[in-house]
């Protein structure tokens, strides 16, 4: 019968830096990259993929390397791949490409992944302003487990999903990217409503030849000169998917593409172990190396029928997809909620995001009080299987935006044991108080009843 | 042994107005509105409540009484309950009340409820901009179900919670509402960011006398008088929760409130059959009348030792709460995505509210390609159990937010029923696309293939 | 628009004695128990029932009732039900009779239930050989919760189902039930394999006019001399459902039962706020009285189209059923394995109950090496929401069954206080190992590690 | 820091025979087969395994190889490993090893699977007196899923766990093992109670040297001589945890096995991409080669503080395991129920296995209604991740036992491209009746209403 293993089309080699691969990766979008591979409908297909950073960052307990990453290297995908249908035509501008992610995990060889936040002067992250410097954390796997000898105690199975998935721009909607991202960044003047509470900076990246890799086209070719200052950078999800960084993109699940230029161009990259919605931290998620089996279908003329533009031209669209079903399954919820009033006390109009910043930062400071350090929780957040939600968004003037944490994440043996011991040595020395705090510990979502009893 | 039937401590006859109740309700928030009943740590006790209009939306497939609503009414709220510990000792200010709510539902004999948009020029809501006009769906349940005549092949049971539930302000927590809203209100000139696409007025509702009513405080009188300038208007939610309309707050949820005034003075309304992530047509849950098991406990100090001040006083504080075990299980999602990139193109920074408000639209108009209109597709988006998430907020400038729809909620049999039918006809006329349409209808999610095939 | 209330069938008073009742009861399964009432396709109504002793165990600490229950009373069932279609046609022998099960609950009031185990001669249980004597727990619901003064440290939410739901058989049916359990009982004489495990007697129970109750039918008149003499006693599930006692038959599922007479003739009752797969104690759930919210349906002719006789003639069928989307979730589970070899360490054959016998006294012990008394736990596995599986039938001799019991059911914090607690006392008193036991009993599923360290 | 990846500790090559692999096999258990390897606690190592025949099964349509396959060469392990603790001391009788099952899956390059019946003549299976043919299905893997070209129309996500895995048992407990099963196999006289209904055979393996493989020990040694002719087979599940063909001992899951000889001896093998309860047609899983990452903890005494023997010895003992994280999530869940009946109509005193076999032939009926051969749905319902419950075992005379199959497995797109297809035929053919089976096709469990339709 027909053999089921996948075709290997783009193999990675950890120990080579991203422009020695024997597949040219890149770190743009640009409808005029060229294909790598072509791959058919139907197919079932294997890539592999650096660490969005491509081994910028070392498993150590540094975060030097964090806090002098050149963003403008970001992110390294894997592709673009030529879809074909089983005629041999391949996609066409109209069409939408469904991608089923069949499997998808770590490297073999290569099993850990790291989180980190930015300085605030280095892209920053979504709470800069509170935490200002780089840090880093570093996460081994045990199959579907991670942990971090940098944050103790913790331990949850991976919801893994590739960061970025994408299709290639055509030359218009490149257009329309460059132009309405430099309109922006030419606001920055300080009186943009949000950003009187978050403070990341650049308001959006631009093109930059500067450490543009563009797969086969060579450097410093007048066609690389051409394409490097006009392709887009990858940082934000936009119509094509992207760096859209939903962590929900795992194992069985299927994203509906648009498709803008022959053949679609399929990159991916910026594989995560694990990410909490929001991925707050900004490098945020358990950032890794891996590899992604997947089947592609072609829906002929389906970006029309089933995408509807909310813009003023037929590409502002957005993919759909289908969760899949082999989540990691939790049944107890620990919540926090904020509504739109900032820091500062001040009322912001049903700001989605000011509510959700504030939710983040209730979760730390909860779990700060319980030994975490700030940077710990935070860094926490952003990478656990959290789910952000938009709970309100009409109640005027309070969007309400709750956080929500599996308490499945925490060791409870390890929080007993610890309690205990803690409990050994305080007895003998009268500290109860000390004592109470340390089985609060233990048991996070519990915590009221003891405080009660104290 | 001990008796276990809850005792009803406030009870609802639905065919007397608000103001006739036997226990008196009341409107706003106001530390001096006086208790209606004490009630015992530990003790399940019983409160029932009209939905938050007090009966002015009918049984009837008019929207007219949705156009002409007079927002200062709402919402009418049971309580406030006076919380005492074991030994008769109310809660103080400072503590922490947590909430067990044990169980929740339609009032029986009034076992319905409705949905609606707002006028534009009353209220409007999340999309108001794209909806402007009054509409109404009416609800009928059979049991854990919900169908609406005029939404037909639509049936999902209920993650019912009530949309209300909070403590009483102080005084200082009451004037520093009354200080940011009235700050917010006065800023209305059209230039806020959100205000370009979000269109919901006023930006923040008042305090004002009009419609208030204050409990036991007898309309009128100088006492009345004194409050009623001040009471907080009970729209949005606040640090006192409040209006949090957390739809995951339902049986067997734990709400943590923090207790500003003496006995922490608990009132609840509100009840929401069913509602979506971010209720986003604003009258958008299954609003109905209703019953609330629950079960009070003070947990001393706790509001400082578990409620982390967010702003510049110990008062700016969010609830912390805890979702039950038994929500629907749904295992199939359809997932669409919005980034913050408003209808006319312009690239927002960061900004989850129109990414939130892109995605909403993106699935209004994928719904209503299948036969649904665009106002059905509104009102049940805000009213079933999907889920709007934050996916990711740091890729600036683009936030990236999604809204899962669980396709459970979409009666099969109907669908298949109604398909086949259509497809009799269509075989006669031959008019085969017409045909592929209504199967397309019947499988909402795996319509893709489908339309790849004709 | 039109009423949704559901319209209530068959009231009950929990303060009057079962043939007191003003909608008579029946105890028995026959095909001439007249009607009670008529209930319409598509209509929701609602039906009361008593608890399965109609009232003769009573909330108290003492067993005597449960060890003098006389079993020739039992079940009391409300209905039966005339079931017509929409043109007032009643359902036909060969029809299918769909069920939904819309709702279901604790009659207001009477929030409370009881789980018992039986005397050795007095119908005794699964485990009757190990635990001979009658006990007997008390259970209150909080809500959605149970918990019994009888079995600290537990809390669980109920998964409520009808113990009993079935069609009224015919004659013909009625003859088959008599006399093949008439032939089962004949044979009592110890040689029976699997009686050499399980002591439960009578093996069948046969008709009996002792305590027959049959509805309208006056007691002592000749048709219920002549009825009472034949109608099958309710203990075992059969083809018309029955007394099947499956724990997933709550909120949101349908049972599609087969129809033997005109209108089906449904009854129900034995109400259970919550079972352990198995029921193993035999008065094993948590018994109590209670209402039922069902729409029925008549599938014309779906007997024969859906249900397949497995056996000597076209009534030997099973009824089938869906399961509903509102059980509770449970996220981790403690699994107890059994094989086929017995106590005394005889290998039999394949045989699952032998099999699922092991597994239940695994888990007893287990449960009680952490502080509860084995009775506890027998009864706790009885009524709590674990899974008895079949997990291999193949690999000779042993067939392999588990039971799963979710964790979430034990009070972590009960436990942790009641751990840290005795830590501190022993402290003083250098008796570590009693600590470590105490330590060990608030941790139950992770013991293992704190055993290694110890 | 630390290398995080799995340690390969034995590895295969699918292409040799199973006596040729570098790191030798087995395929009995005894406790002097020399271990292959010395594992440490808490690290992390990956095994290898052929599948359970070696090789025997081709990727092929002929089920010859099923038809003459020799049971006495199953099943080939992998191991013994021997553990050790972190000091180098190894696992000492009456300690517990608790195994989590970090990762696992079929081995790259082999992605393909096998399900079969065995002959009535050579080991049957459970419905072998129904299905007295050998049958195969082949399936091939995409990822997560499994799909089949021989039972079209079905694709599933895999709950892939090893269905052998086990310790070494003990002289004393060998010995206990095969007395107890010769004493059962000599009963052989068809008398037994379930061997009416059961007809596998033999009653149990017992030892035989042929096809005996013993890792390290060459065959045709004396040492071999001896061992072989008392080495247990691998067919039954027994103390040792062994072929427990557990479904949900998959990703994430933790089984805790007592030791019998130093070393603890731990072997697995058997492969399943997937399984449903009951492993109904013997050769039911599909069966696989395949990888397994585990992580070995030592808990010293624990057997004797956790596990309570149930018979004779302190031997009688059985695993207690955990269940993972990751298990596909399925909400729709369509029943069938069994009882204590035979198919010749007699009655059986709360067999489970009587009432399992039944619900299991209910719902191979059921399907084959649809378009499935018997056959198929024999195989699909032994390695599909469907649930066989022990519902009631107390009701005597009926056992009621239940099987429950997610309908999600049935890939609706196929059946409604199918259905309207039909339709579309059937429709000039004016073969009302057909057009409305094929629809029922395309939506099993919610056949009813069409069928009342019609």
């Amino acid at each position: 019968m027909a053999p089921s293993t996948p075709r290997v089309v783009v193999g990675i080699d950890v120990k080579k830096r991203p422009w020695e691969q024997l597949v040219p990766l890149h770190n743009r979008w640009h409808p005029d990259i060229p294909p790598v591979a072509d791959v058919k409908e139907g197919e079932l297909v294997r890539v592999e993929m650096v660490d969005w950073t491509g081994g910028r960052v070392g498993d150590n307990n540094s975060a030097e390397d964090i806090k002098s990453l050149d963003l403008t290297i970001t992110h390294y995908l894997t592709g673009p791949l030529r879809v074909l249908d089983t005629d041999g035509k391949p996609a066409q501008p109209g069409d939408l490409l469904a991608v089923e992610i069949c499997n998808l995990g770590p490297l073999p060889g290569d099993e850990w992944g790291y989180t980190g936040t930015f300085d605030r002067e280095n892209g920053g992250g979504f709470l800069t302003d509170h935490f200002p410097c780089a840090t880093k954390a570093i996460w081994y796997f045990e199959g579907i487990y991670a942990y971090s000898p940098n944050i103790p105690g913790v331990r949850f199975p991976g919801l893994t999903h590739p960061g970025i998935i994408g299709t290639a721009p055509s030359h218009d909607l490149l257009n329309i990217w460059n132009e309405r991202e430099r309109k922006l960044a030419e606001t920055d003047t300080g009186f943009l409503k949000l950003c009187e509470v978050v403070h990341q900076r650049p308001l959006a990246s631009l093109p930059t030849p500067k450490n543009c890799l563009l797969g086969k086209i060579k450097e410093g070719s007048p066609e690389w000169q051409k394409m490097a200052n006009e392709a887009a950078r990858t940082i934000p999800g936009r119509e094509n998917g992207g760096n859209c960084d939903i962590k929900n993109l795992s194992r069985g699940s299927k994203v509906y593409l648009p498709v803008f230029v022959e053949g679609a161009n399929l990159s991916t990259g910026d594989m995560h172990f694990s990410q909490g919605d929001g991925e707050v931290s900004f490098c945020g998620a358990i950032e890794m190396s891996g590899f992604l089996e997947l089947k592609c279908e072609i829906i002929r003329g389906g970006m029309k029928e089933y995408l509807t533009p909310m813009g003023p031209t037929p590409l502002h669209v957005n993919p759909i997809f289908e969760i899949g079903p082999v989540e990691p399954r939790f049944s107890e919820w620990l919540v926090f909620e904020g509504i739109s009033v900032d820091e500062a006390g001040q009322q912001h109009y049903l700001d989605a995001t000011v509510a959700y910043k504030r939710a983040v930062l209730n979760a730390i400071d909860y779990l700060s009080s319980f030994g975490y350090s700030k940077e710990q929780s935070y860094i926490l957040l952003s990478c656990c299987p959290c789910e952000g939600r938009i709970s309100g968004i009409v109640d005027s003037p309070n969007a309400v935006a709750t956080l929500a944490i599996p308490t499945a994440i925490f060791d409870q043996l390890s929080c007993i044991i610890y309690a205990s011991i803690i409990v050994y040595f305080i007895q003998c020395q009268k500290v109860i108080s000390v004592c109470i705090f340390s089985i609060l510990f233990c048991c996070l979502f519990i915590f009221h009843k003891l405080g009660h009893k104290a």
